[in-house]
């Protein structure tokens, strides 16, 4: 008898895996398809030649570990001590498995927004555990009310996820501030904030859970370099914890991974000193912006798109079909594939929206919205 | 309150840290010294400037999965499908924790032999299940009475290491047929087969537990390039698992780490085309032997070592101080770190024993060697 009897193969698998069978243009698993800057392969290349093959600390390449309390001090102004309260995770899937694996116990609630992104359900399960998930608004706006309904004495954890995929939308001020006095009112719950798509903020600057004086004695924050330089392949990203909290996660850190991947961790504390964050939500602003304008006399209707490289769509002006049909005939009679929006729903709640990553090369991007005039 | 109030920082961990703090010589940790091959360098430095840099499939990187089923079916004449019994994992230690994770339940009892590497038992903890503790012979060899005599109907799992760590013994044909005759009894009982050391043999071939025809079906082997390749700090290994069990496997897979170091991945997968497999035993036997005439001569005792690149010594001649605080002074006063035994038994018996790895360049196992004799 499966631990997991209702999970089945991601989304993000079968429909790159389509996409690939027949041949079609991917905006559907979101990664980027065009070149990694060049000085940061460079540094790759360069690392390859010299002793950086071995175990690095627990914890993290020690430098990487420091870079990392630079980044966020230059970022937010919040000072994270290296040694406590950073730790380099396989990815930011890891460091969110590990976080809840450490933390959430037996028969404990964990809030999940609806819709949300697939992987914080298995590992609450996996402690048996229950998630709760609370609906999000229809404008994919927090409804604090709801949540904060959904709240009891058996409430572990929320999760959040900041900007949010797959609706792009970002927390604003005021939303904080609902959280903050929501957290006062359960001063056992945890926030757990994916944040991999921090860097990717647009019209709105991003504001990161624990840098909020009154979140961050209770809040995990994970996020990803492999989103924010273009390389999801290196599964490298970091996540920031209070002391008391990270001891816990590195317990379970230590006998699941033990470390991460050495060559990609120098690599990236080399490239923290040259990299320009700015860049990369400027890079995936064009982006957007150039999509949108590909597809804006076309039949989708294009949802707002607030941080993230994914652009939410209807297609209710197009077909009656539900949102997984309509994405398996988009890539097998018209070679695009896209996310049914369904698939971050709980109950599977299908709305005629289909998710498409941006994060193409123009020359893709153009081609796609081709394909998607055809239909 | 902590998930796992007993578990510290690994002995690996501290050893390390300390021999960098006091400047010692780290036969502690074990990771090799000497440089990686540079034909595997130089596949790095040329792959950085290619593709390689986003999400390989959750599974691993397709041709990787079709280059470790020939090296399965050169070194041990099994066939194995790549698609369904094979897993890309971020190491050894990942590989373990979630199979643990994916197939232990509340209350399951799982046996663990008695000395045995630290990252076993975590994840059995984490499960809500009771590691059961059996210990091996007096010689390291074992006992499959007492072992069957701790199996009942609650027993889900036997955890093997082949070649073991720390003590480098290695099961041989009538441990098999022991095991064999035992687990015939029990139709529920897992075998995890823990053979990260697998091509690092001597005297003695290596049998490996998935190519029993008895065993195949309820075994889960893992593996690590790290140790075959000397890349320790790579973290990538994989695991060869009956389709059934590996079902179960993936789907915790996916949402604990996703998907493996694209780049290594790539790279492994190019030098497995070149690299002969049978140089690695004799390296290491090569170094052992080395180690142990510069030793021999010592008030060390040499234990036997017939796998792995460890060296147990007994200090019995040179000191009454129990074993962890004979390693703190090694390391302070004569600058040699090593790992206490004590420290793999669950009971933390003392029995004047410690462990060197010997994976390091000549100089510096001659140099360790003359402070050995020091003591
Ligand atoms: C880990 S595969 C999914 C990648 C991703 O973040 C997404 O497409 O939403
Ligand atoms: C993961 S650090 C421990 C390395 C090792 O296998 C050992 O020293 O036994």
């Amino acid at each position: 008898m499966s631990k997991l009897p209702n999970i089945s193969t991601s989304i993000f698998t079968v429909m790159s895996k389509m996409a690939a069978e027949y041949n079609a243009i991917n905006l559907s698993q979101g990664f980027p398809n065009f070149p990694v800057d060049k000085r940061l392969t460079d540094i790759v290349a360069k690392l390859a030649k010299e002793n950086v093959h071995q175990y690095t600390p627990m914890s993290g390449y020690a430098p990487l570990l420091s870079k990392i309390a630079t980044l966020v001090k230059n970022s937010y102004g919040r000072t994270v001590q290296p040694e406590t309260e950073l730790l380099v995770t396989a990815g930011a899937t890891q460091a969110i498995f590990t976080t809840i694996t450490a933390l959430i116990k037996n028969n404990d609630d964990v809030i999940i927004l609806d819709p949300s992104y697939d992987c914080y359900e298995a590992p609450v399960l996996l402690c048996n555990a229950n998630p709760v998930r609370v609906a999000l608004n229809d404008d994919y706006t927090a409804n604090w009310e709801i949540i904060e309904k959904a709240c009891t004495s058996k409430t572990k954890m929320i999760i959040i996820n900041n900007p949010h995929n797959p609706t792009g939308k970002i927390l604003t001020e005021s939303d904080f501030e609902a959280l903050e006095i929501l957290l006062e009112k359960y001063p056992n719950i945890l926030l757990l904030s994916d944040e991999v798509y921090e860097y990717i903020t647009f019209e709105e600057k991003h504001i990161s859970a624990h840098t909020r004086e009154k979140l961050l004695n209770r809040c995990v924050m994970v996020s990803s370099f492999g989103k924010s330089f273009h390389v999801t392949g290196w599964k490298v990203g970091y996540l920031v914890a209070p002391e008391y909290l990270m001891k816990e996660i590195k317990k379970v850190h230590q006998f699941l991974v033990f470390s991460v991947n050495s060559i990609c961790q120098f690599a990236i504390s080399e490239y923290l000193d040259i990299v320009s964050i700015a860049e990369i939500g400027k890079l995936y602003q064009e982006k957007r912006d150039y999509f949108r304008q590909l597809l804006k006399d076309s039949r989708f209707e294009l949802m707002p798109c607030e941080g993230t490289y994914f652009q939410v769509a209807s297609y209710a002006a197009i077909s009656n079909e539900n949102d997984v049909d309509f994405c398996k005939r988009l890539i097998i009679g018209h070679g695009v594939a896209a996310i049914p929006i369904s698939t971050f729903y709980a109950d599977g709640k299908d709305l005629k929206l289909i998710r498409f990553c941006f994060a193409k090369d123009n020359a893709t991007l153009e081609e796609a919205a081709k394909r998607l005039y055809a239909i």
